[in-house]
């Protein structure tokens, strides 16, 4: 674990052919996102890795020693192509079991009819616990600071609430947005850059976008001080007035589905 | 480069702070994947990173090393938070140039009103070459088997055309879907598992899905020949009827909006 007392890290570790061969958008991601922001801890990095086993165990080594949590998706049903346990376990050195909870479970709802493939979803490195599902179907399960759930975008985000329940989080990080319109960034940049060097401990970042009424760009602010950011924010906008740009200001941002940075 | 005559490799590196902090919803990977299997190109890894120059650099490295290509979208835009360039330059040991064709393009737009913002994405690292943008905007560029594309999702996908006229492939994945209703994975996955064992060389990925008209699961065979995959989509529909599951066959399949495997 790196977490420090003003910082706290993850990394997402996404797992399945499907997204890579394009036949499915993940949106596990950014419901994953939001929730560790929500929690004050930072999302670094992702990685989406297909069903091969040496490459989920490479990818899971590498996060695990650099983070303090990693999130995996994908990959803990019953079929064949479901290896993210095994591969969870290969990277710890650890055997797997069928987890009694689990087994429990399964009796329950299916009786005598446990199935092979449905006691592949009882299968736990040892040493690990459980993340519940109030979805449906068996729980996820973490060990040490990595947290295993599903791959379906609903059960995953049931799993998440418990997961939230394991997570030690930091100091949460807020955003300003300042929305510009009629304006593009090559004017913007200017002021946008003064700012953003006399301030470094926030983070701005300039998001340009284009559609049927006009241009423009939001400008995002970040960081973990409400009262300084608000500071910031008010610099910005007089910085923009001296360059001869009027923001229209939102607040809090709006969700955006597609603008990224250009 | 390390295409071989059957297989070329790629990875894509999402940069960007909006994606990591949950801000933004990443639909690039996606249109990438699609494009890159139209042309027998697998995408083998994707990492997203955020707007941190060694993080870039790191990433960048160990992709294009790995992968026959990379192609990254996001920060080529004019503001402070805008640094793919210097990250690819730094990555290839190379200086940045204003590319003359581009400041040509600048001028011709902006007249003298080329400001500093603007000249920053004319930077372009020495040997690169560009790479068109039917949308509007400067060009993308590329350096070595580095693809270095926009991030706003219009702007990328104007850009993929020219990519594709770049990137050599191989023999197409082809894919086929037998959807089966009624029955879980628990059941399924026998049957599913006796043909992929019987069948290495193909993939069968299995997608369960659950909706307010029932449950049931999407089994997706991967392969290169058309002739011997419609042989394995014939075998797997005989042996999941022996045991008693008789499926609805899709072809080609569905695009899935948000199943993943479980």
């Amino acid at each position: 674990m790196n977490a420090t007392a003003d910082r706290v890290t993850a990394a997402v570790m996404i797992i399945g052919d499907e997204i890579l061969s394009g036949r499915t958008q993940d949106i596990n991601l950014n419901a994953i996102a939001k929730a560790l922001g929500a929690q004050g801890i930072d999302l670094l990095e992702a990685r989406v890795v297909g069903d091969v086993a040496q490459d989920i165990v490479d990818a899971l080594n590498a996060l695990r020693g650099r983070y303090d949590y990693v999130i995996t998706t994908g990959g803990i049903g019953p079929t064949h192509d479901d290896i993210t346990a095994d591969c969870v376990a290969q990277a710890f050195g650890v055997a797997l079991h069928e987890h009694p909870e689990i087994m429990a479970m399964l009796h329950a709802r299916w009786g005598e009819d446990v199935t092979p493939a449905r006691r592949r979803m009882a299968r736990v490195p040892e040493g690990g616990g459980l993340i519940a599902n109030p979805v449906g179907g068996p729980p996820g399960f973490f060990i040490d600071n990595v947290f295993v759930l599903a791959g379906v975008p609903a059960v995953m985000r049931g799993m998440l609430i418990d997961v939230a329940a394991h997570l030690q989080g930091g100091a949460v990080t807020v955003s300003r947005t300042v929305r510009v319109e009629g304006f593009g960034e090559g004017v913007i940049a200017a002021p946008l850059e003064a700012v953003a060097r006399a301030h470094p401990d926030m983070a701005l970042g300039s998001y340009p976008f284009f559609n049927e009424r006009g241009y423009g760009a939001n400008l995002v602010l970040r960081g973990r001080d409400p009262e300084a950011l608000s500071a910031v924010v008010a610099e910005l906008v007089q910085v923009l007035a001296e360059a001869g740009i009027a923001p229209v200001q939102i607040d809090p941002p709006p969700a955006e589905s597609i603008a990224t940075a250009g």
